[in-house]
């Protein structure tokens, strides 16, 4: 069986194996405070531009996201969200469990909208800032989003405005960051990022590490004893510099944008195969993960060669689910899922 | 420099990363689904005796720590900890931010005792279940405590007790469990916890792992949905396999209690040639940390050669200082540490 | 100016304040241990049927939602409402203060049904209880809804079918019950909701009382340290008798539904007026909340002799308002409102 | 029976009865936005001295303290308390339910002191803002004590200045505020109170009102929001205006001060009587609340006529018991009391 299910269901990049042979022996400072953090800091600064910023490295995306979202809000603010936003649909209600309130918007194309974005924030902020509604203080954006998506500079530029408008945060949620930079439709940088967004993280787990994940926080702001709020949430890891050297490997020589570049062409192959085979798509996906409307009779078939993850149901008779590739996905692997759906067409 | 801080500065077990690297290019299921932890869950029950349990692999101690307090107690409970205790003193109040009041006791050698557990239990069981207080309901011990200190089979039946007159949980944290558990003063095995305790925690981090903790729920009641609040606390690993491969390597042929017993021998190595060159202890510990009591200039001649942890002030010339050994301490570390003390009669 | 704004603009019906004068310099136990508890709950029981129930009074009735949500849900449990309703939109995000997700349903009328809450429940319980998603343990129901609206005997069974399907608490925020209980369209009683609901309140605040709402706890698990939960929750008056007399005053003889009832009456009225003057209502009332459709014209003339309340804007000519009655509303007032009202023919 | 076991056992002063009947009929407008809160805001302030201000009225102490709290911390910060504060013991936990720890400091003689705070406080910040510490930025006091006894202005003079050199704020807990500024021993006033004090609560509730406290909030930072979480607390009354009118009633005339003063000189009698009976007392009170230590059988005695409070066990054979005078006791009644200690002489 090969797995098209997902994006983190192998190890890492062997170059990072690797790396932490070499320094298995090695003893080092706890908890981040070591010279392979500080090093991968370097290497991914190189790509931020001139903005100000601080790196922490955390363990995984859902942590990530409620730490961050706990230690920007006070207690009356709230978060602005697409409903498919991984904070409302995939982690268990953390983000509540925090204290703060989703607002939920409906996603147009599984993304956010400038407009639905100010429509949102308009309720409380044209309204007196209603005192006794919650205060949409952070809008939560996921590029790739939970449907492959991604946002143009353009969209974000107006996201910024909005947010501007009202005093929001923009947090980005980049779980498939190199999905997203490396894809054929993407005009945005880290360095367009930074200088956009209030923080930001660049995914490891599903992007060729073993785990962990490069918060960058632009907005001084949003720093303060943000070490304390890590630990608090359990996303201080004993041994930090793990995460450290895996970030400087995958960015020291651009390993990060080569291997997910890599995905997103098997995944351009992919799409080419499903479109001749004569199936559609949920949604139009440029990046890794694609959502292809199938037949119970097709699902059945690609079942005995391939894992893939069920999305939903459309009708009666079709269901969309997602084929991902992977900074892990090989050429045979692909070739095989190509051959298997020419013999569909 | 040679490094006796902690217990967690370098990498992990070779054998661990020999099995990372043979099987990285395997593809796994995600979130722990998957046929390493699995195996793992096998390896560890040998060794826990009759007892029906479940088997959860999560990331870091603080995070077990948190997450298994708010899955157990209900909005109006608390927990009882010593003074001393990691979630009293190390945790940035993550107990509390999930709403619980940790109730301190003050240790005795770093432990608490059924009586003064007893008695505070008591505020509120012996009042008629005094409305306005919290309810007592859970009871954490480490083992080792965090001076090294362990808890003998005798003392932790008459917690058990303690326990089971007030219907109050007994979990025992035990990030440095290997070290408890082959020491020479342990009277204690993995099967007598399993029999006393409602709940524990085996660690890896400090015990040879790259990352990990396994925790053992005894009490069924504790298990009610807890891969939702491992979720929600940030506790699931994306590729769980990791977790479930490393403590299979640890516990399928005892190497877990192989390389933390070896440390304990050192430990005592390094103990015995502090008590020769006339360096009193602030605890007795038969396990792999060492308190010692400094003057200043020891200090800071100890400081050339090795990194050492600074515990408290004793006095104004004294101070009180740890070495620690641990799975990764070489004999060649040991005999350095030694005759720079010999130096030092 | 004559105030239709709302239904708590006066202070307490004059046999309430009767009773206070009276029972003044008598000394009483605290906390709602007293002798007026304890009658009020005799008096309430008269209307409850067989069931076995416990009865809280607590202030005011934001505070009973988050106390009764944090009392009977686990940190992954989630409530559903309505869109519009009280605990989504005018708690300040109190729910999610205490940790835990409101789930979100379009109201129709106003109201949830029994198809929209299964349809919810379903994505959790029908998909094997999706790990990663909270689970609907809640049904949270106003009636009369935010727009005026009730429910009738028959949906209330139908939901209380879903809950029992899935098992989920239904709970009934009754803020204005008496307009409920004694509005023409009517078919419920207070025996039917004991049969039919976990728990409900019985409001006070908006039916004659200075303060105060009677929670009325069907199912035993809701008890458990309820008194507790009270206390953490700012929900215990220390001169709890205070609370007690009311409702002994309100349910004695009936007043309670007396004065409720003239409320609803004038409402009609009130009703008619409108309807022969040519507006129309956003919504059907039949208790004492109107929502009527006016133009800009029509509100600055209203608003010379009386005060009401904007809801929403309609189109760019038209708002929606509500004129509201009360326990306290004369019929001098009313006669005022309809002779204006006719002018405007 | 005569009551002494608390100052919260009548209703309220005849002037407030009398006030609430006077404007019983008239309309109001909701949620504290009516003439009467501004009215007692400007009696209160009257007092107040030069300082900038806000003043909120809320329901209940616990409310108030706990509402405060979650508004001034971060998640990371917590506040000292003695071991006997109200927050510690008699709120179910309330403040680690807004996610915060209590920093626990042993009292003398019912108070924290200003050296007792700044060594708590060092622990944080002189050992560079300890990682994974919470960071203690509130102190809390209450004056009078539980045990009645009170601050001089030198004590919060020094406290205030620990509060400066670590940045914390200094809250006073003043649910008995009436009997600490009208004893014989208070060298505050109001006015210092609100130089000294970042914000600071008048008790009602137990000085004359039937409920309601007065939140005077000095420092401009802690006010962002307040009414916000004041309504997420469940802390905003709908008939706000009834909290308004008994704190303008209290203030206008000095009515709070009057009959506070008189129920001082009421507890000193008393205290004199329990003198020349020969009994001591568990700690020296100037204020309306004494703890005196009786033999089990003067306990029986005095319980034939009396009601008094249990406090603590002393040793086998005495126990420690709180008689409160209030604003609500007679002449007569303690002059019953003064007569049967006489024959106990």
């Amino acid at each position: 069986m090969i797995r098209f299910n997902n994006d983190y269901n192998q190890g890492a990049h062997p170059a990072i194996l690797s790396a932490l042979q070499q320094t298995n022996q090695t003893s080092y400072a706890g908890y981040g405070e070591d010279e392979w953090c500080e090093a991968a800091r370097k290497e991914i600064r190189k790509y931020l531009g001139e903005t100000d910023n601080e790196i922490y490295f955390m363990i995984g995306g859902t942590q990530v996201n409620y730490t961050v979202i706990t230690a920007a809000l006070r207690p009356y603010q709230s978060v602005i969200s697409a409903d498919c936003g991984h904070i409302n649909n995939h982690e268990a209600g953390s983000i509540e469990h925090t204290g703060h309130k989703v607002l939920i918007v409906p996603a147009e194309n599984g993304k956010l909208t400038a407009k639905s974005i100010a429509d949102e924030a308009a309720k409380y902020y044209e309204h007196g800032e209603a005192e006794y509604l919650t205060q949409p203080k952070m809008v939560f954006l996921s590029s790739p989003s939970e449907f492959g998506t991604t946002y143009k500079k353009e969209e974000l530029m107006e996201i910024r405005k909005v947010c501007d408008k009202y005093g929001m945060y923009m947090y980005v949620d980049g779980a498939r960051m190199g999905y997203w930079l490396t894809s054929d439709e993407c005009d945005v940088t880290l360095a367009d990022l930074a200088d956009l967004a209030d923080l930001f993280y660049i995914g490891g787990t599903k992007c060729g590490a073993l785990l962990g994940e490069a918060l960058v926080i632009i907005n001084p702001k949003l720093r303060d004893h943000f070490k304390t709020y890590m630990k608090q949430s359990g996303g201080v890891l004993a041994k930090g510099w793990l995460l450290g050297l895996q970030f400087y490997e995958l960015f020291k020589d651009g390993l990060y944008f080569e291997i997910t570049k890599k995905a997103n062409k098997f995944a351009m192959m992919m799409k080419a195969a499903f479109e001749k085979a004569g199936m559609s798509f949920y949604i139009e996906s440029g990046t890794n993960q694609q959502f292809v409307i199938l037949t119970k009779a097709q699902v059945e078939k690609l079942a005995e060669k391939f894992v893939f993850e069920f999305s939903h149901d459309v009708d009666e008779n079709h269901v969309c689910v997602r084929f991902c590739t992977s900074w892990s996905t090989t050429e045979e692997d692909i070739n095989i899922l190509v051959d298997e759906l020419n013999t569909m067409i």
